[in-house]
């Protein structure tokens, strides 16, 4: 297993501070430098045990970095990787966690080619392992485990770069998976973005009367869940991915007009069919 | 603490098999008959420790009963509620455990009132208990301990009959409130028959293809977890609360007609207010 003299993580919260435990753990780098705007998350992720030093400054906290991975949220990312590879030493790679990627990656790739020319390379990642809680609080060793995380190199990657970004990963217990930025933003869209629209939407018609809240079960809890999510972080996701993100609202509005015929028109046969139809998909899943 | 002589369970499966457990734990019951359609869940039941007696014969079963309760599917409830009566010992008390009430309450008492003048009394109810799985097997002696079990008793209701069913519920852990049938109607429209619904569309709305299948997480998985349920138990409730359930479709489609200008007009405002405002109702629920 390849081990690390340093790694740099930008913004250590539920993804950041989760890398910073399980390189530490897994005995995978000698420094983690969590580099951050607000010192007390910092002091925070430390105390924590998330990362073994800490810096309020990009340019610092990167310049003895093997592997400089940025954590925060989605609009933040193009610029922060941009200063990473101004100030990070030859050799280095930088990704990211981003859950969107076409916009980032192109804008990202254009910044690197165009003003960084002696070369530390960027490769796209997303960690499929996001959750309601945020924070270095809701951090855990385990939160990449057995994960699948999606890389989105292009054709211009560095091969290098590339094979070292996934063995980072693999290091890290996830499962690594390529695809063009586009593929991913398209079925990302279905997959998480779609959902957190449908369990916010969802959560915000059901009635906040005290007659209504006893009535509230399980079902209505995990089909919500995810609204309880960070409103700020969404709207950057749902934002740069709102083309696709549209996309997908209209197949599912297209599901949902099926249903609607079938109640208005009482006909128990559709109602199983569409009943049966998620159910397979659904189970196809598991778990 | 009452105790009882012996209960009647129509329908042993996730529901009743659990009441079964429950009065069984809890000490509450001598004899606890099981009874059913098909021989091979009884046993079943029987062999889990839900029932200590079983029966094919509705007739049979309730004829000693004190309480009975019919756990069956909603399409079935008002028939085995009449059959439960015919048969059943002066002093009895019948209730239901259905999702859904106002037709099924309508009918039970019409057909109570007309073909059976001696009047074991019927109280209908609707324990917020579900799950994704069914029958016997899921069943658990906690299913109702601090869970709501509604009570709709309506103006031909019985009192005694209600302070019988309501002291059942409660001697099983439960917290029983009351309201009309036509309320409960309308709530569990929005707080479970529409989240159903949209688990089951959401689930559908997903592609089944190979590439998409590692990019699904948790997020996916909480929302649509209930579209793994029966289908035919399903269908029967959102048909028979058809005109409610349309209803709170129609509110989620104003939601959902927010969000699409939100994103197609790129306006970063109103989708934070939209993600705020799902938040908050989800939060002031809680896990």
């Amino acid at each position: 297993m390849r081990t690390w003299d340093t790694v740099a993580i930008i913004g250590v919260g539920l993804i950041g501070g989760s890398i910073g435990l399980a390189l530490r753990e897994r005995k995978l780098a000698r420094q983690i430098v969590g580099i951050g705007r607000r010192p007390e998350s910092l002091e925070k992720a430390l105390s924590l045990g998330c990362v073994s030093q800490i810096s309020t400054s990009i340019a610092e906290g990167v310049k003895q970095a093997e592997i400089v991975v940025v954590c925060t949220p989605v609009e933040s990312i193009a610029q922060q990787v941009a200063e990473s590879a101004a100030a990070a030493p030859a050799g280095c790679v930088i990704t990211d966690a981003g859950s969107t990627k076409t916009q980032l990656v192109a804008d990202t790739e254009q910044a690197l080619a165009t003003k960084f020319p002696h070369h530390v390379p960027f490769v796209g990642s997303h960690p499929i392992a996001g959750r309601e809680q945020s924070g270095p609080d809701a951090a855990t060793a385990d939160l990449l485990d057995h994960r699948v995380v999606v890389m989105t190199p292009t054709d211009r990657s560095d091969p290098a770069a590339v094979a070292a970004i996934e063995q980072f990963w693999t290091s890290l217990g996830a499962d690594v998976v390529k695809m063009d930025p586009h593929s991913h933003d398209a079925i990302v869209a279905l997959t998480s973005h779609l959902p957190h629209l449908v369990a916010s939407a969802l959560a915000a018609t059901t009635p906040g009367s005290s007659e209504s809240q006893p009535l509230i079960g399980n079902g209505w809890a995990d089909t919500t869940r995810i609204a309880a999510g960070d409103p700020e972080l969404w709207r950057q996701i749902l934002l740069a991915n709102r083309g696709p993100t549209l996309k997908a609202l209209a197949d599912f509005e297209t599901v949902l007009s099926t249903w609607r015929h079938a109640l208005e028109s009482g006909d128990g046969q559709l109602v199983t069919a569409l009943l049966k139809e998620g159910k397979s998909r659904r189970d196809a899943v598991g778990s």
